[in-house]
C-alpha cells in the first residue's frame, strides 16, 4: 500500500530508539544515559496532591507555570522560552519551522541520530561534517553549509565532549541560519551556551529534564531564544504539546536546584572513578562532560561485547554506523551499578 | 528576520486555541467542551501510588499499557493501535506522513479548524468541500478531491452531527487515500465507525481521552487501524510521545467505564434539558451527538451576546468565519453551571 505514503516516508527506516526495557525487569541499565537518582522528591510531592481540576480542563497552552520556573532558575524573561514535550519537541518544532529540501539541515558527525531522522520526515536537505578526530568544531565547514539550521549537541552524544562558547559564538555571527545549541547534556558540563541568546537573535538552547533532573519518562524539554525567533516556532507547536503534570512536575523539580546538584555531583564523581577503572581494564575513554562515557574496548569487539553484556544483563549502547561501531557508550550508574559493570568486565576483556 | 522560516511558517497565523483561564478563576467554562464532571477516581489514584522509577527512565515507545487497556476495552489487537500526545497528535502524524503539495487534504466544512492548521504547517495542498444546510456528507465531492487524506469529524465540530457508518463505508470505499474518521465525541454519540478498520486497510480511527474520560490536561489519544497503515505513522511519529503518567493513568481510565458511562450519561440528559430551555429563550438549536450544541440566538447579534456572556464569567466559543459567525458552541456543563447560563441568557436575549 505504498500509495498511502509520502515516498520520503516509504524510504526511511525510521528512527530506532534504545532498548527500553519493562521497569521490574532485572537489569543494569546503561544504554540510554538516564539519571541513575531518582527525581526530586518535592517534583514527586505534587503528584500527591494533585488537584484533578487541572486534568479535566485542556493544560496552558504556554506551560506558562513552568515558564515561570525556567525564568526564575535561569533568569531569562518568560517570553524567551518555549516548552516542549521533551527536548525531541523543540527539535522537531525547529525542523518543521525552518528546513526542507530547498533549507538544510547541517550538523557535525557524530552526533544525535535523531536530527537525520527528523529531517527525512520533513524531508529536509541534510548536510554531515565530519567531526576531526580531536573534536575540534568546523567551523568554516559548518559555515559553508549555509543550514537554515545548524544542530551543535554540546555536550555531543555519543563522544562526551563540550563545544566552547567561544566557538559557537563565532560561528553564530558567521551563519545565516538559525543555530540550535543543544543542551541536553548541560547539567553535567562546565560550561553552558546560554548567554549567545542575548548576543545573537538565531540562536536557541534546547534543554531537557530527562538527565539532570531524571525525569526521561515525563516527556520535558524548552527551547530559549529572542521572541522573535520563538515567533515561528509557537505557529508550529501543537497548541497543547505540554501536559499539565509535567508543567508542575517540571517547576517543582526546576526549582529543587539542591537535589539536582546533589545528584549531579554524584554521578561526576562515578563518572571519574569508572573512567578510571575502564582505563585500567585496557579500554580507551575519552574524557566527558556528561553523563555517560565513549569507550574502545582492548581487543575485543565491541558489538561482541555489547551482546555478552547484555547476556549478563548489563545494557549498554552499541552503534554500527562506520567510526562508532568500534566503541560501546556506557551510562554512568550508581556506584554499585558501576561496580557490576566493572566486575563483568574483567571477566570479559 | 523573515529568512529564519519557511515562507508557508511565514505566511500562516497559526491556530488560536479557546481561552484557557488559569484554574481558580471563577469563571464558568463552557467554551472548549471539557467534560464538566472529573477524571475517573481509579486514574487519579494512579498519581498517588506512582513509582518515581517510571519517570527516572524512558517510557514506554508504544505505551504498551495503555495500548493493552485499549485492547481490553475496544476489543482490537495491540498492533491495530497508535497512541498519541492528545489525538491532534495522531492527526499531525498523518498529515506529515501522507500530505504535501501534491497530496492534498480534504474535509467537508465547517469541521475542526486543527486540519487547516496542520496542513499550513506541512504546507500540503486543502480542499475543502461545504455541507449542504442538511449536513449530509457530500461524498461524490469529497471522492472527486482525491485526498491523500480525508478528514471526517464524526461527531463533527461544531455542527454536532454524526455521519452515518454506512456512509463512511460507502466513502472509504471509493478513496484512494487515508480516510481519518475523528471520534474525539463519540463517546457521547450513538454510533462509532470503528467496524470499519476491519473492513478497509485505508480508514483509521481517532480518539481522546480529552472528552468522554475528562482528562484534557493529561493530552492523551490514540488511533486504531490497520498495521500496515500504521507501519508509516511509526515511523513519523516521536519515539517517546507520550509519557509515563498518561500510559498509566490512561490505562486505567479506560478500564473504568462504569464512571465514564455514568458522567456521559449525566451529559447527555443535561444535553436535552439545555436544548429545550434554549428552544424556548428561542434560540434555533441543533441535535447534538456530542457535549455541546450549536445555537443560533435570537435577534441578537452572536458574538455581542458571546461578549456579553464572557462579562458575567460565562465563557462560550465564538468563531468568526461566515456561516458560524451568527452561532455560538455551547459546552454543556453540570446543572448548575446550565442553568447560570440559562438564567444570564434571560436577561440577554
Amino acid at each position: 500500500m505504498t500509495h498511502y505514503f509520502r515516498s520520503n516516508v516509504e524510504a526511511m527506516a525510521g528512527y530506532v530508539p534504545g532498548e527500553q526495557p519493562k521497569p521490574g525487569t532485572p537489569i543494569i541499565k546503561l544504554n540510554t544515559n538516564e539519571n541513575p537518582y531518582p527525581p526530586s522528591p518535592i517534583a514527586m510531592d505534587v503528584l500527591r496532591t494533585l488537584d484533578s481540576e487541572c486534568l479535566r480542563r485542556y493544560p496552558n497552552p504556554f506551560a506558562n507555570d513552568f515558564r515561570q520556573a525556567i525564568s526564575e532558575v535561569l533568569d531569562v524573561p518568560q517570553d524567551w522560552i518555549i516548552v516542549g514535550n521533551g527536548s525531541d519537541d523543540i527539535l522537531n518544532i525547529l525542523v518543521r519551522a525552518c528546513a526542507d529540501l530547498d533549507r538544510s539541515v547541517v550538523y557535525p558527525m557524530p552526533t544525535y541520530v535523531l536530527y537525520r531522522t527528523l529531517a527525512e520526515i520533513q524531508p529536509a536537505k541534510v548536510v554531515e561534517i565530519p567531526y576531526p578526530d580531536d573534536f575540534r568544531l568546523p567551523i568554516a565547514e559548518l559555515v559553508a553549509a549555509q543550514g537554515a539550521i545548524t544542530f551543535i549537541a554540546s555536550p555531543n552524544s555519543p563522544s562526551g565532549h563540550v563545544v566552547s562558547t567561544d566557538d559557537l559564538r563565532i560561528l553564530a555571527s558567521k551563519l545565516t541560519g538559525v543555530l540550535v545549541v543543544d543542551e541536553a547534556y548541560v547539567d553535567f558540563a562546565d560550561e553552558t551556551a546560554l548567554p549567545l541568546v542575548k548576543e545573537f537573535d538565531n540562536v536557541i538552547i534546547a534543554r531537557t529534564l530527562s538527565k539532570g533532573y531524571s525525569l526521561a519518562g515525563l516527556r520535558l524539554g524548552f527551547g530559549i531564544a529572542n521572541p522573535s525567533l520563538l515567533s515561528g516556532l509557537f505557529k508550529v507547536k501543537d497548541s497543547y504539546n505540554v501536559d499539565a503534570i509535567a508543567c508542575l512536575m517540571g517547576a517543582a523539580a526546576l526549582r529543587d536546584q539542591t537535589y539536582k546538584n546533589e545528584c549531579v555531583a554524584k554521578v561526576k564523581v562515578s563518572r571519574a572513578k569508572l573512567l578510571l577503572d575502564l582505563k585500567q581494564l585496557g579500554f580507551q575513554v575519552r574524557d566527558s562532560q556528561t553523563n555517560f562515557l565513549l569507550v574502545t574496548p582492548p581487543k575485543s569487539n565491541a558489538n561482541d561485547l555489547y551482546l555478552a553484556l547484555k547476556e549478563r544483563g548489563i545494557l549498554v549502547r552499541y552503534f554500527k554506523q562506520p567510526g562508532l561501531n568500534d566503541k560501546l557508550r556506557i551510562t554512568i550508574g550508581t556506584e554499585l551499578q558501576n561496580q557490576s559493570l566493572i566486575e563483568a568486565l574483567i571477566h570479559l576483556v
